[in-house]
């Protein structure tokens, strides 16, 4: 008998091991953070300006090519629905696929299965970046149209941004043409409202179950002039989203890096660079803490054909040069942290965020 | 008895399966593939104009800082330096350190505990990256000193490249100023001396200790006009160094992506792409066959500030531009497979090259 119950133990102790090296990967949280027009260029000057990345304690690499249906080099709106939904679509198009078909997003799935939602970006939640993964349209310059969607439709528990001028009517100091009081609609809907950054400062989240933060009429400013800062609403959201215990999905935008590369101002690059930096460094803490979080971090394409003429690393001073004012055909890389990181390791394409996240999802 | 039997048992198999988890690292052979002046702009571009690369085959992904003692933007000689040595040089140095002090490399370091070595170049062998692996001079336009070392004092097993002139007298059709013949002062040393291509292809390794292949008096010229290829010399020197029951240790520089940088010459990035990731492809085949040979693809620098404005994916074709005739100082990527590959995971610097080499060949 007892030499049966050793066999036994043996055997469960065994087994448990070789188990726990085949079960299937599902992070409970997943936060996918992209910086927006953030080539390798941008990420080795970011580096010279801060010293130490927050990105550095990501060992997980990968490389995407970024290439939309129709283009070599994509636009964001290609490049965030290749990432949204798993899906290729062409340049402009957000949240269809290259035939024009809407294709649902990791968004939208994550809200399906019961976990919570956010979009925490420093430009319009009506932006390309963040429409594609709560809107379907044809053309990301149909801001009207998305915040329409966004205000009816979506069902995302968070937005952190700005753009309120997209979800009202010109007689109340928005852009609309229409008399949609989208902001009426979207607190009718459970939403708390705030655009004030005192508001978010003096937030009490106990109550709040859904929220929609929208912190100027259009984009806010370059960094270091905004309030909130990415890196602030991020840890907001996590705060907010992780409240949920069937997880949540969290897709944060470090949205002027390109900006700054389509205005081929180097000096900007560092500056946005080392704002989207603290927002990693915020997720990074979190998913380290918590243990069951996939953060990943990527770009949607490169912006300017940024280079690094010179510089100095002591001095953290970077001398840069552009070659356009435009997107390049670049690949980007992609850090993955946490569980199910190692699906991102080595060459893939922009479409395998959106198909991984899927995976995660569903398993 | 038996109780006891089966508590051993089920010890010492949980006690293996730990033990493997944290046996250290040490690869048999190691090959390190340099592209010189690759950056990822021109890995992007050579993928397009490919298809598939090779270089896809490798799952560890890191990024490299590569600035030198005295320069942001480092250029071939500190570069391969900090590879070779796991020193930081200034630039134009060859195999000391920032102080002016001569470092041993890791393929001097090789031969000394018995494996054999061997550098494969399309370029002369006196040229800055492969210099710094046989030799020590303050100045990479020293290469009629590099020559004399290199005859006299490295212990290398295997040269293929080009670069006779170095070796010889001008009375003899070289460039030497002194009467030095090097090319009989290394057959005497044992090396078998072979400078055509018809010679490189009817080689006949068996009874062969020792090789040098030059096939030109100075560098070749641009692929794919040259003969042998990088590819066929990388087999050899596998062929050849594999050989020995010890390992071996294997420098290969895809030279003149470099130099088509320089050029600013978009679709030669094309053709030595190709024909480096050829290169790679060699190497992977074998290492995967053996299981025990570490493969490290990485490159000095960037050149040419190489964006790619336009393309197609489908016609395999790049559009590429150019914001200098000289290098940049954007991070570089380090692809890795086999044992030890995982250390290269990540941010690092062009010195972990030369520092993780020597960390395996004397652990």
């Amino acid at each position: 008998m007892k030499r049966i119950k050793f066999v036994i133990l043996a055997f469960v102790v065994l087994f448990s091991i070789s188990l726990q090296a085949q079960q299937p990967v599902k992070p409970k949280n997943i936060i996918l953070m992209i910086g927006d027009g953030m080539g390798l260029a941008q990420i080795s000057a970011g580096k010279t300006y801060k010293g130490q990345l927050n990105l550095e304690k990501m060992k997980v690499i990968g490389l995407l090519t970024t290439y939309s249906c129709d283009e070599y080099v994509t636009d964001s709106a290609a490049g965030a629905t290749a990432m949204s939904t798993g899906y290729k679509t062409k340049n402009v198009a957000i949240g269809i696929d290259c035939n024009g078909e809407k294709r649902e997003t990791v968004l939208e799935h994550a809200n399906k299965i019961g976990k919570s939602t956010g979009i925490v970006v420093v430009c319009a939640i009506t932006h390309a970046t963040p429409a594609a993964f709560v809107a379907h349209v044809p053309d990301r310059n149909m801001q009207i149209e998305i915040a329409e969607q966004i205000a009816k439709e979506a069902n995302t528990d968070l937005y952190l941004g700005t753009g309120w001028g997209w979800f009202l009517p010109k007689s109340k100091g928005g852009r609309r043409n229409d008399t949609l009081d989208l902001i009426e609609v979207m607190k009718k809907r459970g939403y708390f409202y705030i655009s004030k950054p005192e508001e978010f400062y003096n937030l009490d989240i106990k109550n709040v179950n859904k929220l929609l933060g929208l912190f100027a009429e259009n984009h806010p400013p370059y960094a270091p002039d905004r309030k909130p800062t990415l890196a602030e609403m991020t840890k907001k959201a996590i705060e907010f989203l992780s409240r949920d215990k069937d997880g949540f999905f969290l897709m944060v935008e470090g949205s002027q890096i390109d900006w700054a590369g389509h205005d081929n101002n180097s000096d900007q690059i560092l500056k946005e660079m080392a704002d989207f930096d603290d927002a990693i460094g915020v997720a990074l803490d979190f998913a380290q803490k918590d243990g069951n979080t996939l953060v990943i971090v990527t770009a949607d394409h490169e912006t300017g054909g940024y280079a690094l003429v010179n510089g100095s690393v002591s001095e953290r001073k970077v001398e840069g040069k552009f070659i356009t004012k435009s997107h390049t055909g670049i690949m980007v890389p992609v850090f993955a942290f946490g569980p199910g990181a190692e699906a991102f390791a080595g060459f893939g394409d922009n479409t395998l965020i959106g198909k991984k996240i899927f995976e995660y999802l569903k398993k």
